[in-house]
């Protein structure tokens, strides 16, 4: 298998790139080669203008079981007991889980199976994410030893401290339906609705201007680690640039004149 | 029609001001003078001791629409395309929702219908809210290209990352039951029981002393954006002043030989 | 009565401490004896091998009242009018419910009855919280001209702003069922089951490894605080140091041999 045949990369006619985890034997997991699959197919999704919004979807019965703990554990032979690795591996993964955050353009998961401690950081630093009603999630580095310490700056910037203690603590695994009641997932839908789910809200979006996808993405993510002063100044700031730029002034005049707007870039 | 009449008063004997927005004719946009009207009123009920707690409510079927694009666009003649005028208009607006959270006095929204853009951030930056069971919710500017990055300040203060996203992303349209869910507002209930609803819960709110939400809602805001120790400082400082002013002495007295208790101001 | 009797101990073999505030007759008020109590225990069994979890439970209708009011109202007696002994007094119990969180065994409230004020304070500071269908929680400082300012700090990192603000403006009581919805607790069980439902969370977290546990609490309350790439620097160094650790070892090499793992302190 080429390292590129495990993550495949659809791109349709509305400027939908759908990406899929397509290591189904190893359960998806975010072997060296996925992540760097990941970092670099986000990163040039990113610039791409023709890509306008980001599915991550997965075949077989896993979304993603996280880090690949034989890959892990052969790292400890070497003279440092692994520390020189380990240090690389959380470096990339947590380079890819902020690449995800960073990217101009919006992703959505699609989570059709099992999605557990690094594949639900996954889940969790998309910034939508559509389930199966039968998808299940956990962090259950805690039966291994391991506490699930990166995936819970995903997990606890998502849902409630106590919905994200209890499954850190417990390792216990969560149903799509609780997981929608917490704010992990947006929804949880029939199996068979799932993919269409997740294209129809990626075609809603991706019909709107990339450049104010961009800038309100990148806004939202930057504004809420600001205080409620900073915020306002910084936000307000973002609006001016925003009006000033051709697809609101296109925009807001289609609306005016109740007509479709055309931006710039589609 | 006086600029005053656009936004109309009325004090009871309870102290709750109820404001109504009334220039149903825009949706009760947030024109240059509604803001003007807005920022003022809450200023000066900040500072009026007859005004113990504000209900925030709306003539016609929009709550608020938010911005008001004819005049927006109007400001694009200028010899600058606008940007002097639209860094006033933020700045203005900003101010006014700012000017909400810093008011002394609780603040209740009562939506019965339609809050998009501005008018969804006007709610969120109610300390409560109450809705119609008829009423939506929206960010809509990703449908015009300006993303709504001044609404998402207060929105995503109120609900969980990827609902706000949901929102912003889409621009789709929130019921109010969802709102309740998503923590946008406190409840939603029948339309004919919203008014008594709000204003009953203002009654609540009036009945307490009026020092003593003012300490409490400026410490809410403002231990919120501290880190855990420096917030149980702060707060353990608000408690002993708290305790060494009157309310609280004659409040815990009233409470130890069981009689109803006089506030200093009321 | 002894003063150890205010707060029983009872530690199973599974190395849950069961903690039961035991001054019904004072509605388990956290006096100055029942706050030294609690401070003096939690640092203990934090630094006791032999204590894996901690389940807080209560005695009586009242999980937990709050302040001793008759005993803060003595204090005014001082010629400071009390604020030395109320600064003390707020300094202490800012210290418990820290200490709480601090410590390195996760905390589990059981809540039967009605916890108000300090006392909801008490189970917002808890890792996690279960609570009977009949339990109640409210911050009605209010009702007394004290606003629930040190509450505020525990229960505004727990539940979203707005459903805060409402128990906080309002002192209404909340019912467990709706304390479950906002993230208060994390579920409410009948009465007959609540027990039972704590100490069988209790164990599954103590059958896991006590380092492990300690390395990730203290994680989460750390990275919450910091911005999105500190957070990530952060626990990737985390995870490095717990992959290194002897348990993690054990661990994944019991899950890749399919047996069950032997942590080194059990």
């Amino acid at each position: 298998m080429e390292a590129s045949d495990i993550l495949l990369r659809d791109l349709d006619n509305n400027g939908v790139l759908r990406l899929t985890l397509n290591d189904a034997a190893r359960r998806n997991a975010l072997s060296a080669a996925m992540l760097e699959q990941l970092g670099a197919t986000f990163a040039e999704a990113g610039d791409d203008p023709t890509v306008r919004v980001i599915v991550l979807a997965a075949n077989g019965p896993a979304f993603c079981a996280g880090h690949d703990l034989k890959e892990m554990t052969a790292g400890r032979d070497a003279p440092d007991g692994g520390r020189a690795y380990f240090t690389k591996v959380m470096a990339q993964c947590s380079s890819v889980m902020q690449g995800i955050v960073n990217c101009p353009k919006p992703v959505i998961a699609e989570v059709a199976g099992v999605a557990t401690a690094a594949g639900c950081q996954l889940v969790a630093s998309c910034d939508l994410a559509v389930a199966a009603d039968t998808a299940q999630f956990s962090t259950p580095g805690v039966h291994i030893g391991l506490f699930c310490s990166t995936p819970m700056v995903a997990l606890s910037r998502n849902v409630a401290g106590k919905h994200a203690m209890e499954m850190l603590l417990t390792g216990d695994m969560t149903s799509a339906h609780r997981a929608a009641e917490i704010g992990l997932v947006n929804r949880a839908v029939a199996p068979d609705d799932l993919t269409e789910t997740a294209m129809e809200m990626a075609r809603k979006i991706a019909s709107k201007s990339s450049m104010t996808l961009a800038t309100g993405k990148k806004a939202f993510y930057a504004q809420r680690e600001m205080d409620l002063a900073a915020a306002y100044d910084y936000a307000s700031n973002v609006m001016v640039e925003n009006m000033l730029a051709r697809d609101a002034e296109e925009g807001i005049g289609a609306f005016i004149e109740k007509r479709a707007p055309q931006w710039q870039d589609s």
